[in-house]
């Protein structure tokens, strides 16, 4: 664990697209800090638009982080604005994880895709969340943890937030989910989202897609855990959400290790857009949304 | 490129479970040459059979490498019972090359997993063959490369294989493979086998089920490329395959570099099982092999 200092527009950007804060959630939260900050420092009412406009355009998937910085935006107190927005998320997570305990029977199999604990989101986690709440609850779930390449999230997070929270958990590659599906019986997977559009197509890591499939093709419930805040109702599909294509170095290699040649041409979607009717069910802090999502998430905006 | 030098059991052993020597048909070359050249140096007949037997179940699920030991083993003289099925092999696959033309348009995109060219092989490889041969007559084919994790021969291998014969050749990370095909138009997936059972089901390298479910998820033909020498006639299913399983370590970490804990706990198959009805066809040296297997495999049986 490492922390990392940001006050500038420039370090606060950095720190987003470096992945030094990830997860939709968590960009979203640091975002809004981010934008008080600066409010706090530059004087000049035109720079600081800039240097937000920056912040709020540092990663183009996740949509927490324009909402996040929009909402500072509009607040009188910028500062307690942010406050409030890490307050509720703590608090949504919370609905989050009790809210999907139902989804997760005593001893059950779950497989479970890049980071969405609590260093995803600055509260308890979306998906991880739910898990570590099964676990609090004596629900003893086994968790299957993807790896999730190119940049490890899975390994390096994910698989420790659940492991620190005593929940049996087994990493394994993300090639091997469809015979762990198969040979371990998995009962459900639940990942989390970076921007779920209007007809419930959901934006989420590289990977999730696949899963998707996998899951439908074994006749697996695949949920989706995120807050309301990661629900972009001004888009009607999948087709609209902008996903961040990284560097191409990044499949060549993890961490400086180099398995590829420097100039390998790689293909290197951050994201991937599921298709709504591969989701089970969202799991919400205001509760679980089922099909037709044409009217539960509807149903999801005019709560507030 | 390093090469390893292997004399006695002990090494040659090593040398294939290191994966120093990997690819079915390769590792069944190398056997018979090793299994051949112990016969010249280990005068004591017991003692011979012994390290025989060694190497023979050095990795439990390529079937290639029992088949060579045993060809060896029944040859008067050893070394040219290894030359030969050398020989057979560099036929074998320029004829799988050759039929496999067939299957690949002009300018095709193509997705394969795993190292399936020469260096699998010791001739011109079987998947990755057919992608050279199509590349050697002028079909100019898009392919793009899974790396392959944990052991990333996708990366190591195929990618500078396919680069070397001139091919277009694009990496990605195997969870991206979904998103590929719906985004790139991929046309067909073609990947080798460690062991083929009588009624089609493939054992290969972790990943390639859950390619064959994503291939049959999108419409896009999945076809195998294996010589006869990888069908095991006497196994009526997959059931009955051994799939190895390899050190927790290896999903830990990446060429060296840890991403998890050292003691964290994996799930680490180096192999799964695609089942014979997610497969299109398979290409032999005798030419393609279509459903229904339960007619076309045991044709291919009498072959010979």
């Amino acid at each position: 664990m490492r922390y990392v200092r940001a006050q500038t527009a420039d370090e606060i950007v950095e720190a987003i697209r470096s992945l030094a804060v990830r997860g939709a959630p968590c960009i979203g939260v640091f975002g809004a800090y981010g934008v008080a900050l600066l409010r706090a420092t530059i004087a000049d009412d035109e720079a600081f638009m800039e240097a937000a406009r920056r912040v709020r355009a540092a990663r183009p998937t996740a949509v927490n982080l324009a909402w996040a910085v929009d909402r500072v935006l509009g607040a009188s107190n910028p500062l307690d604005a942010a406050r409030k927005i890490h307050e509720e998320q703590i608090a949504i997570d919370e609905a989050i994880g009790m809210h999907g305990l139902e989804l997760v029977a005593k001893g059950a199999r779950i497989l479970t895709h890049c980071n969405t604990g609590p260093l995803a989101t600055a509260g308890g986690g979306t998906a991880a969340g739910v898990i570590i709440a099964a676990q609090r609850g004596g629900k003893k779930p086994r968790v299957f943890v993807d790896e999730t390449r190119p940049l490890l999230q899975g390994s390096r997070l994910n698989y420790l937030e659940l492991r620190d929270a005593g929940v049996d958990v087994t990493l394994i590659v993300d090639s091997a989910a469809a015979i762990t599906m198969r040979e371990r019986q998995v009962d459900l997977v639940i990942v989390g989202a970076d921007r779920i559009a209007r007809n419930g197509d959901v934006a989420n890591k590289i990977g999730t897609y696949g899963l998707a499939i996998l899951a439908a093709h074994h006749g697996i419930p695949f949920y989706v855990a995120a807050p309301r805040s990661t629900f972009d109702f001004s888009i009607g599909s999948g087709n609209e959400i902008p996903i961040e294509e990284r560097a191409q170095e990044e499949v060549a290699s993890y961490a400086g290790t180099r398995a590829a040649p420097s100039d390998a041409a790689a293909y290197n979607p951050a994201f991937d857009v599921t298709p709504a009717h591969l989701v089970t069910a969202f799991v919400t802090e205001y509760g679980i949304l089922r099909p037709p999502y044409g009217e539960s998430i509807p149903d999801l905006e005019l709560r507030r």
